[in-house]
């Protein structure tokens, strides 16, 4: 019966589309469509107040880490493109955002139909936490749960504009809408050629679009389980538990690690006040989950930070979340995994419950190929620029956990290794999703079982 | 029966010491005795030729580093020490390497006789293989097997120092025993200044130490099944298979690459002739897994061919073998993990048998924390120094895989930073064997299982 359900949705899936496709496929169909109609459209002449126009490999870069929610920038943001131009970013934005959220919610949910009914009363998951039992539901619950945080976001900040900058109420309301989307969906566009780094202390700003930041990356299943059971947090999914648990470990130990490698540095933080430099400190953190705003020069943060941004942007944020990189709940599975190992217990338990085997497997799965690509991506990109290995590896993780935070090298990197980044940035948004729902949706038949054997192992 | 033999065997190995201890505990002890041994005598005037004599700092780094054998060294080795401090140094890398292999085949030994007899019956495993039944039976075994290849090594390098190069036969065979028993346990010191960079295109030299090296990473269980049933590999063992296959693709990828790489570059392969350059790219491979001679200076290296190496050194050689790193067996099984993923099997089948489950966690816990302390020691080392990302990792992976190759930072690093690197040694060599043998020694008792859950994923 569970088949069944699963079998008509996909099929429901596939009808839509017009044409059979495996969920997967879709994901990469449809992304590979906006992408390129985004190309298109930013090469048109009306786009850029640059007289020579934009270059194919200039378009196709913005158009893709747009649309991956990436961030990473080979022109000037503010000075390359018309107002029009800024439109268009900000809808491959909204749409990137809302496609990944949609495409992992379904994803989620048909995988959830697959479970035996006995897991699924027992499992408390996720389709049955968000509540909605068809795909018209679930689509619109997600579209309306985005405007609403963006909204909200939007109200925080085009008063500061309006009063404490002394914008024109347009301007006020457009820089809002922007960053307010930009926020929420961790895409980390700005409308400043320096990305936010005039705001470094301004709470005001910052604040707000770290909490839209934050709440994007939760994802959207967390989401709505917490705004129906925010005060009970015993009865949270363990999906649910390991977003929120492992956010804040990882929002507070990034703070607290930034804060202390730059309190002192003369080119970041080291201008600030200390309330200042805790905010900047905060605001990196945030940022590495997986938004990639700036309010400092990454480029002259020291090289410890670096590497602690490489750890925390590897990990990302939260599942069908705006968020990239491998997923909090991927890296809390193997931390509990470890901790099983060194207690000696026979069984993953986390939060009361037990961890499905299944899990530890696609684990290691994503965790490896996030690994493998990431060190071709950088051995490609040293081989194509003769660059470090630090600034490298920094630039290829950003891209791939779709971050956008830049060492500064990015905008001046031969057209072929940033062809390298947008592989990586496409790869990085769809390939644990994809591959992820192509492994959970297969059908596993075990017909007989070899002999079991153990190396030695460390 | 199985539980019972096993606590004999773990008895008479606490009586063996007089005094109540977890083999974990008799690895820990043992190794630090033998460092501190190691240290005072390397302190006594006799030892150096240097008329300040030696710093307590530097003992103890070149002592942790001989008992350890990685080959890091803070002093010139050929310089520094008397020929008497040599054969000091020589006699803490053969304890070392028998140490290491002793109690790693005396654990394996333990874990197989714990196994129920039925599995024991199916799974050909390490002890069955040995076929040693009693403890000294093993230890004689090793030590005898040790003593004939590097008495083989001996062979071939005693005539080539006494011919090719003119020593006197005297000084000809004790650089053919420094050598052959460095090579063998993989230890890496040479006794001259530049290591071995002055018979960098001479096959006499380099093909021999290779061999032993390469021997001696295999792990005495491999070495052992391979001297009985060489012409039989499908009778070996998943241990057997996967280090010989793991490290034949390992040695030819790491030739290609790093040949591939270096092959222009003037300060390194780009003065040899073609030959020459595939020896040494060859010699450089062997040396990542992790014996840690240098036949190039590996501070002109290109950063690609460190990044490569940085890979090579972390997963290291076979277990139960003089080399170090999170080992062959336990890459390669987590390669087969993903690989069972992607093809969307219930199981993992290897070469016919099925990994028990068991593997899977462990494999993990032991990469995640041999990541975390490489991780936490760059970051300290940084703190410490100051020096770049990729020069610092370089270094901690190759103390902490027991490799001993150097970007050339080590030497003047502050005392502090050698006792990072001190501690990363110890730990890099004992923690995986110490972590793997407490897990698989305990107690697994499932009192009940809670209800199973599946958080998402990637
Ligand atoms: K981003
Ligand atoms: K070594």
């Amino acid at each position: 019966m569970s088949i069944r359900e699963s079998e008509r949705l996909q099929r429901r899936l596939r009808i839509r589309r017009g044409i059979r496709l495996h969920p997967a496929q879709v994901v990469v169909v449809g992304f590979a469509a906006a992408v390129l109609g985004g190309t298109l459209l930013l090469l048109l002449p009306p786009m850029t107040r640059a007289p020579e126009g934009t270059s194919f490999i200039d378009a196709l870069f913005t158009s893709t880490s747009a649309v991956c929610v990436t961030g990473l920038t080979v022109v000037d943001n503010e000075l390359h493109w018309t107002p029009l131009g800024h439109a268009v970013i900000v809808a491959l934005i909204q749409v990137g955002g809302l496609g990944i959220m949609i495409f992992a919610s379904l994803i989620g949910l048909v995988l959830a139909r697959k479970m035996s009914v006995r897991a699924r009363l027992n499992a408390a998951t996720e389709a049955s936490v968000v509540g909605f039992a068809d795909v018209r539901g679930l689509m619109r619950g997600i579209v309306l749960i985005s405007f609403a945080i963006e909204a909200l976001t939007w109200m925080f900040l085009f008063p500061r504009f309006l009063f404490g900058y002394g914008y024109s109420p347009v301007d006020a309301a457009w820089h809002a809408l922007f960053h307010s989307v930009s926020s929420f969906n961790n895409a980390g566009f700005a409308l400043y050629s320096d990305n936010l780094m005039g705001f470094v202390d301004d709470p005001f700003i910052c604040l707000p679009i770290c909490a839209a930041i934050i709440l994007g990356g939760l994802g959207f299943p967390v989401i709505m389980q917490l705004r129906k059971e925010f005060t009970r947090p015993l009865h949270w999914s363990m999906n649910t538990k390991l977003v929120v648990w492992g956010t804040i470990v990882l929002l507070v130990g990034g703070t607290l690690f930034i804060t202390a490698v730059e309190w002192d540095n003369p080119d970041t933080f080291g201008q600030l006040n200390p309330a200042g430099r805790v905010l900047a400190g905060f605001f990196a953190s945030v940022q590495t989950r997986t938004a990639g705003f700036n309010s400092v020069d990454i480029g002259l943060m020291h090289d410890e930070s670096w590497v602690a941004m490489d750890v925390l942007m590897f990990i990302g944020g939260g599942p069908a979340s705006t968020a990239g990189g491998i997923k909090v709940t991927t890296f809390a599975v193997l931390f509990f995994i470890m901790l099983t190992e060194l207690r000696g217990e026979g069984a993953v338990n986390i939060f009361g419950k037990r961890l499905s085997r299944a899990v530890h497997r696609q684990a290691i799965t994503v965790v490896l190929i996030a690994v493998a690509a990431v060190m071709a991506g950088a051995v490609l990109l040293m081989l194509l620029t003769g660059l470090a290995f630090d600034e490298v590896l920094f630039e290829t993780i950003s891209a791939f956990a779709t971050v956008g935070l830049s060492t500064g090298i990015t905008a001046d990197l031969h057209p072929l290794a940033q062809a390298v980044l947008v592989l990586l940035m496409f790869l990085g948004r769809i390939g644990p999703l994809t591959l992820g729902s192509a492994i959970a949706l297969r059908e596993r038949r075990i017909l007989y079982e070899l002999p079991k054997e153990r190396p030695a192992i460390g």
